[in-house]
């Protein structure tokens, strides 16, 4: 609708996506630039994130001056330092300049030392320090992610002034919400909801209206603090500094991509992968982003299989032994893997804790000792059927049995007791129970086989 | 802040649910129930959530009546359904009677159809056709998810006229961002910023400063609306019919919710769980849900199993295969799972299609060769070492880089295929990658070993 450039029935970043690829393949990049100028910031980086490097350096040429540093801070940041790698000082030193100070920080942050100190250099003394201040903060606090152009109004004016003094201001922000109510020394008093400010009398004064400040604090964690203000049902929050001067805000679209954040980081990190890990990275870099977690894997892989080592004896004697080993591992992983996963959304989301946690445990206890009993059973028929042995069938289904409830057990365990000592669970909690599944399986299916087939 | 039933280091969501848990665990029933009155409609939701059955339905009690509606909408469906069980027609008709027709409609979709009836036939004909409309629309279509109670003005009226126009209507929600311009017919014209209303000359015409329409349709899949949303930079989008009647819009949150709906998901149904599963359902319905996972795992268990007892005669004779065999299909599995979590997170978020999908094979392809190679030399020096075997370190060496060649292929062609098919990935393309990888690992392993040892 908005631009006609596009084939009528080109409409989603996706179809768009395809369009850009067919013109590229064409050669037509002189189209594609032209397109670009009618893309918006999110379509940008959207389209960016979706080429492999070699591409991907040249449509950036195309993008639109004015809004390369808000594609940059919007992209991943493994893609915009692929985009900025090799990029001059002074080029970056432009891209960055109209941005907001956390924005600008962002890129920063992630170029080398010298690179980000040589730009800030650049700046103005007012700039700097504003850069600076961001840089301070923590790398997840609050103060990184505000917007610092609120618009503040002080309680004692009448509504109709408010009025008079938004209309001469330069810019707002379209998707303003609330206006942010302060005293003379820039503390936080109140806030005043634009449609308040619409539905009253014009006469009225702001203090009549304004609703009480729920704001949260600039060195919050950011994460923590889109949940609390989620919770609230707010969809902004004030930030203000320990003595209750306003520094800045989290908008709606700041708590959702925090929340978003959190949510694909668990996709990721279950999978052993950097949850800003470029789709289209070279294949370099992403050979080595993934060889830390295959390492970690062949070594609970070489445990798994000493285990086995252990059990030479039985395995030369019986060999159908060997062939019914992995069922066993395999349905503890699986068994194991959903209890984990519901674990791991549910400390996520902070609805695990407290006297909830026993319950939870018995409750998957129980389910690993049902289902353990079930398949356990199902196993040992299957087993019977094909190798027509009562001693192999009683040990299989006895290790499915005790391999599923360790599996239960250790699906709530593992992740509590990686977030009691401050790691993520999901970063390391799949490998670990992999190896509590794969060890306990061999080990009960092959031990039992000695003691009750070997004598 | 706002309620000081709560001690003052008890703010947000997590200690509010650890405070209450404490209360209930002596016997402080009442004074739980007097904390509910202070509680917003997200923390009411996610306590309920947060306990077992049993205590739940005690505390849904406590949830004061006027807000019980709204909580029941925010609620996880099964976790809703649990409470509603056996819960009486005229107790669900009141409860749902101030609800907007979407809250109410998907409240009855969750009941068993007798009752969802019995319920609409006790509205009054008004609100009956309402929710019916709502519950003509396909379950994951925008018409399910909109808000109706949008605010619609004309075009060749005044700004002032607008604002005196706001000033006498009874309520209009906090989080209103925009107002709706229709014709005569309410066809969808314009929308006009709130914002813009207050910063224009009150003598200016709603058409002088509108902008034009960007909708979505009511049948269109909720999901890809909010996507199309995020990608057009906006933060919410009119609802039009066919014919451009407007019928409601889809606000922030909702265009939130929706988008985060999708990656949760993911994550549940890569493990083979409902998204909507209740972290504290009772142990028979969670048993239930997890069966049919368990079941599709055991056969493609026996599958790999089968394949091994296709080589009993070279396990019988070298028993270091049965030792090693886990390692190959573990390696396998692990670098599969790396490139199918991320082939379906960059197909959901719409970055795969057209011509980047052969760069993305050949990516993960030479990634998988190399990965393959570097591994495969590790784990030939680690066997030799172990066994002193040359021929069981060449074995295992060549099945390790077949396998994880195989699985670079097929993480990213297995998850493509099962789209294409109109498939969701995230639910069958774990079980079907595992499969792949241990096939191929016991079959490549295994068939190397009787070629080259066996004969």
């Amino acid at each position: 609708m908005s631009n006609d450039l596009f084939p009528e029935n080109v409409v989603t970043t996706e179809e768009k996506l395809l369009y850009i690829q067919e013109l590229l393949g064409e050669q037509q990049e002189n189209q594609v630039c032209e397109l670009f100028s009618t893309l918006t910031q999110h379509e940008l980086s959207h389209t960016l994130e979706s080429f492999p490097y070699e591409q991907r350096k040249k449509l950036w040429e195309c993008v639109p001056n004015e809004i390369r540093g808000a594609v940059l801070a919007d992209l991943y940041e493994e893609v915009r330092n692929s985009l900025l790698t090799g990029v001059e000082v002074a080029e970056i030193a432009e891209i960055t300049k109209d941005l907001d100070a956390q924005d600008a920080a962002e890129i920063l942050d992630g170029l080398a030392e010298e690179i980000g100190a040589d730009v800030i250099e650049q700046m103005d003394e007012e700039r700097r320090e504003e850069v600076q201040g961001v840089l301070a903060y923590e790398e997840d606090a609050v103060g990184r992610y505000m917007h610092t152009d609120t618009v503040s109004i002080r309680e004692n004016v009448k509504l109709e002034v408010v009025q008079r003094f938004l209309r001469m201001k330069d810019e707002i922000q379209k998707n303003t919400l609330e206006l942010m109510v302060v005293d003379a020394d820039n503390r936080l008093v109140g806030t005043l909801h634009v449609i308040d400010l619409l539905k009253n009398d014009p006469d009225a004064l702001v203090v009549e209206i304004m609703e009480p400040p729920e704001s949260v604090l600039d060195t919050m964690c950011a994460m923590d603090a889109a949940k609390y203000i989620r919770s609230k049902n707010h969809h902004f929050a004030p930030v203000v500094t320990d003595c209750g001067v306003l520094v800045g805000q989290l908008t709606a679209d700041d708590v959702f991509e925090l929340t978003l954040e959190e949510s694909e980081q668990t996709v990721m990190n279950m999978a052993g992968l950097d949850e800003d890990e470029d789709l289209f990275a070279p294949v370099k870099s992403s050979v080595r982003g993934r060889t830390v977690w295959l390492g970690i894997n062949l070594v609970t892989a070489f445990l798994a299989a000493w285990v086995i080592g252990n059990f030479e004896a039985v395995l030369s004697q019986v060999v159908a032994l060997a062939v019914l080993m992995p069922v066993v591992a395999s349905m503890g992983g699986i068994a194991g893997s959903q209890t984990l996963t519901l674990t791991i959304r549910g400390l996520a989301m902070g609805k695990i804790g407290g006297s909830n946690r026993k319950w939870l445990f018995n409750k998957e206890l129980w389910i690993g000792v049902i289902n353990g009993v079930v398949w356990a059973l199902v196993v040992a028929v299957i087993a019977h059927l094909w190798f027509d042995d009562v001693m192999i069938s009683t040990v299989i289904g006895l290790a499915i049995l005790i391999n599923m409830v360790a599996a239960a057990v250790s699906g709530v365990v593992v992740p509590l007791v990686l977030k009691k000592l401050g790691q993520d669970p999901a970063l390391s909690g799949a490998v670990i129970l992999t190896t509590v599944t794969d060890v306990v399986g061999f080990l009960s299916f092959l031990g039992l086989a000695t003691i009750l087939i070997l004598n």
